[in-house]
């Protein structure tokens, strides 16, 4: 019996991320409301608070998802590159992470958006989700400054992300700073081909 | 007679873009409502749309404000600077653009965040203003990469500052990617040093 119970919590639970999943997929965060989603998943939006203590650990789900099919999507993208130069390999995942962002721009931008409007500590789980992502940049910025010590070979990878984030999103801000696909790949493919060879100041 | 209207209707828009500004920079761009800016004001909220078609087009006047500042900024951040290395003068520009995105966050949110929602062509002035920024990184850019056609150089030039933008954004982000402002400005430094020497891809 209260097997069945725990079993029929725990599908409930995978509805609602799932219908969060899809309705930030289909029209961007800021349309989530939990009476909609308490109306897809035929339960009352008491219940979503009985497995979430708001919105945004529910965002934090969804999150933890599309982190994890980035990871994949990059892992995938120098799968078998081993061969390559680090600098080539730094930009084969740069551009799998724009094609990524272009693909699923809503669900990509839930990822940094929910933090915003939020208090509260972040989970261990998100963090490792994004550690396990800077760990694939990591790789090949070692082998391109060796020397270089641990805490500030951290520094350098999260700045290289930071700087792969930027030029993608502002490349596919619609209005102001956008510019084709082709060109924002250009534009890693500048950056990213000068890292190395210098000493980092 | 016509004068005096054309002075007191010029004198109300300029007060509300006043006030718009101030509330953006104290509560952010989400907190604006042409309600409450009518009652600042002292005015009907039908006013505010003979000045601007919406509420978007008063935050870009804003905007405007905000990138005139944000380019004298960074002007004065290298005048005199002409006898340092390209590298240096980018990176001094770099850490400009960081603390003035620091000491204002609010408003220099509103810069990327009020085209997200609107439709409708941008203005001229508000797209010369941002030219304006990128003719700054473009000079030191220029120097480093001489035999680099124009259209490359201006690629360039949006990568350079997008990846600034990147490491600033998820830099002073509180909760997931945050890092304290010393170890931006490290971040910065770590990947302008890096422009130059290789041809670039």
């Amino acid at each position: 019996m209260a097997g069945k119970v725990a079993a029929r919590k725990a599908a409930l639970r995978e509805k609602l991320v799932d219908l969060a999943e899809a309705q930030i997929a289909a029209e961007g965060l800021a349309s989530l409301r939990a009476r909609d989603l308490a109306k897809q998943a035929g339960c009352a939006v008491g219940a979503i608070y009985t497995h979430f203590d708001d919105l945004n650990a529910l965002v934090l789900e969804v999150n933890g998802r599309t982190f994890r099919r980035l990871g994949a999507t990059m892992a995938r993208a120098v799968d078998g590159a081993e061969g390559q130069s680090p600098n080539a390999r730094l930009t084969t995942m740069a551009q799998a992470y724009l094609h990524f962002a272009a693909d699923q721009p809503t669900l990509w931008r839930a990822l940094f958006d929910v933090e915003m409007s939020a208090d509260g500590p972040v989970p261990h789980w998100y963090l490792d989700a994004l550690g396990n992502l800077f760990s694939y940049i990591a790789e090949p910025l070692a082998e391109l400054f060796p020397d270089l010590p641990a805490r500030e070979l951290d520094l350098m990878t999260r700045a290289l992300f930071s700087s792969v984030h930027g030029i993608v999103l502002l490349g596919l801000e619609r209005r102001i700073s956008g510019v084709p696909v082709d060109q924002i790949e250009q534009m890693i493919a500048q950056v990213l081909s000068q890292i190395g060879n210098r000493s980092v100041s």
